[in-house]
């Protein structure tokens, strides 16, 4: 078959699927209400934080011009390592260019041939092509279950193991058992991974995430992956370890090792909404005033971060409510399989502290008119 | 063994072998001459550019907010789209948030559980980890080798094939047989990769890239991938080829659907250092001349890009050569085994238009009497 027949071939199946998937530019300034972006805190359009962009561009370039490890580690680098790692509690911090690559560099850096890499069924595609690229045996466990856990890292041949989850889960918005987790991989040898990608800036004491309000932060067995593009408005992403870890990842992790420096402007930007957090902490509660507002209003459990799950009776139901927000000028997300972890359709809204009260108001008017 | 005591060990070994790396900080105005980055246009630091990237923040925000099928698709992504595909001659474009999701969309997407796979031994770690995430079988060819990638094409039991080289390649500057490899993909009904990280903006007409002036864009069986982080001044990377395969690639490729969009700084300044380009072709021919002066100055070839490789005697030369450079203000990449692809020590030295005359008669200087 000719390359050209074979993407007609993929074409026509996912038409046929109804599951074709498009590319939507947004306007600058529309006036829709965003409940579908991650942009929990309102802080890429802050005005200190793209000041920050543009003052990081400006002292030190457009692009950091090479790896970190030959010319591209800027100061905009290090004073942004520094700043998270003392939010969060830990000893050190690595800033890289998304949080997909800090997630492939921590699990396949720290997973070697002689690691057992058990896996929540419901991570994040890129801990899943973390998990594909690394060299240890995976195993996936039942979402959120403890004890699957237990019995894979006790019965496992491999000398190693590490645990990999998120603090609160990207599409259903739920948070995993951190204290639990943590005590099953301290009885069993393990280090755990956990992603704050959809944790910090939304849960935990001034937004620092799960693992500090668990108390786990700066424990030498317990990682941390974030990202610096959906609370902190930038782009860009960080693994929060210990300084031992750190330097590991420097020399083995290749999506660190080869890859350009974090842009200044990613950098710069990322650091002043870690200080515009600090400064006003009633942002993290403005943010969980919102989630909570629509949970109440479309039914479901108050979540742990700013992501509701609202589940569909189907993919059908779930795009034609999708559409009929649209119409109303409230945009929200929609899950279909193969999207989501457990075949369930829904609806997937963001609260964001960006979101006025009229704005909110609007969007609980439509929500409560559209959901069955 | 504890985390503790393995993280140990490993850098225990790391120290017996001399291979320690670590991070050192680039202050935002040394006068050091950088012939180690990859800003080759010097373009990173340019007024235009920058202020387009602050423009791009102001406009846009710090972040894109979403992954860009989401809410994260923004203006500012579509006009560099368009005007990276109609700069290099190809359908369409899309772009990542870094080079090497670009790399690792394009063949994941690309390839299934029926493609096989040729690579180069030499591609970058991108593609290497991209082949390692990709479902097809894959098979490592000697570096350049035309006859053995044909030969692997014509014994091959799967119905699909890719084949993978850069333009020109990142550690050794030399430039990769286009015409032929597209001749033998073409006879074997195989899709052409090309990574044109090194060859975008030094090599081709204007900086077109040698898959441009090879006659080869446009052609729907060659695929090429690209950084916004070097020539471009930036940081991000994309995917240029037909409408078919950037379609194909929203809808398959994980590195980009589920990665929050390119910073709009980044791909705001991208674009404009893309019009400086156009504006200014001298910049490319600038390049050429100070890559040519250094090549004459260290007594290798002269290259088809920016990069120039310097084999050394050994590791101990190698890294004694660096840092007597360093020691007159001078920065040049050093690449040792196990990072360099045949086993052989050697400085790395790259052109930059943004050279002055007087820092590149300098650094000839300190080149002479510091090579052997
Ligand atoms: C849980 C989780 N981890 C990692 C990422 C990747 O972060 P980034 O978009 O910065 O690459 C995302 C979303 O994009 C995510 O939801
Ligand atoms: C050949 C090649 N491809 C891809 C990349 C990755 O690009 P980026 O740094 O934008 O991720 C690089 C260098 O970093 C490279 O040298």
């Amino acid at each position: 078959m000719s390359f050209d027949d074979w993407l007609a071939e993929q074409a026509a199946k996912r038409r046929d699927a109804g599951l074709e998937r498009s590319l939507v530019s947004r306007a600058p300034d529309d006036d829709l209400v965003d409940l579908a972006g991650n942009d929990y805190l309102g802080l890429s359009r802050d005005s200190r934080v793209v000041a920050a962009a543009s003052g990081a561009a400006h002292r030190w370039g457009a692009g950091a011009g090479a790896s970190r490890l030959v010319t591209g580690t800027l100061g905009v680098h290090d004073q942004l390592e520094a700043a998270l790692a003392v939010w969060v509690g830990t000893e050190a911090a690595l800033v890289h260019s998304t949080g997909y690559h800090a997630n492939l560099s921590a699990v396949t850096a720290l997973a070697d041939a002689d690691t057992l890499i058990v896996s929540d069924a419901h991570v994040h595609a890129s801990l899943v092509d973390a998990c594909r690229l690394a060299r240890g045996r995976v195993q996936v466990v039942p979402h959120l279950g403890v004890a699957e856990v237990e019995e894979a890292l006790s019965e496992r041949t491999e000398s190693r193991a590490l645990v990999i989850t998120e603090s609160i889960f990207s599409v259903l918005g739920d948070a995993a058992p951190l204290t639990e987790l943590a005590d099953v991989c301290a009885r069993h040898g393990a280090v755990l991974v956990v992603d704050e990608a959809h944790g910090l800036g939304v849960a935990g004491d001034g937004g620092r995430g799960l693992v500090n309000a668990t108390g786990l932060a700066g424990r030498p067995d317990v990682v941390v992956t974030l990202t610096l593009s959906k609370a902190l408005g930038a782009q860009g992403g960080a693994v929060l370890a210990s300084q031992a870890v750190v330097d590991h990842l420097v020399n083995r992790a290749r999506p660190f090792i080869y890859d350009t420096g974090l842009a200044p402007a990613a950098a710069g930007a990322a650091h002043a909404a870690l200080d515009v957090i600090t400064l006003e902490p009633a942002l993290v509660q403005r943010v969980n005033t919102v989630a909570t507002a629509l949970a109440d209003t479309v039914g479901v459990d108050r979540p742990a971060g700013a992501v509701l799950s609202v589940p569909m009776p189907g993919p059908t139901e779930a795009v034609a409510a999708q559409a009929a927000c649209a119409a109303e000028g409230i945009r929200v997300g929609c899950f279909r399989p193969p999207s989501v972890p457990d075949g369930i359709s829904r609806l997937r809204l963001t609260a964001s502290a960006g979101i006025s009260d009229l704005d909110l108001a609007r969007a609980c008017d439509v929500l409560k008119t559209v959901l069955p």
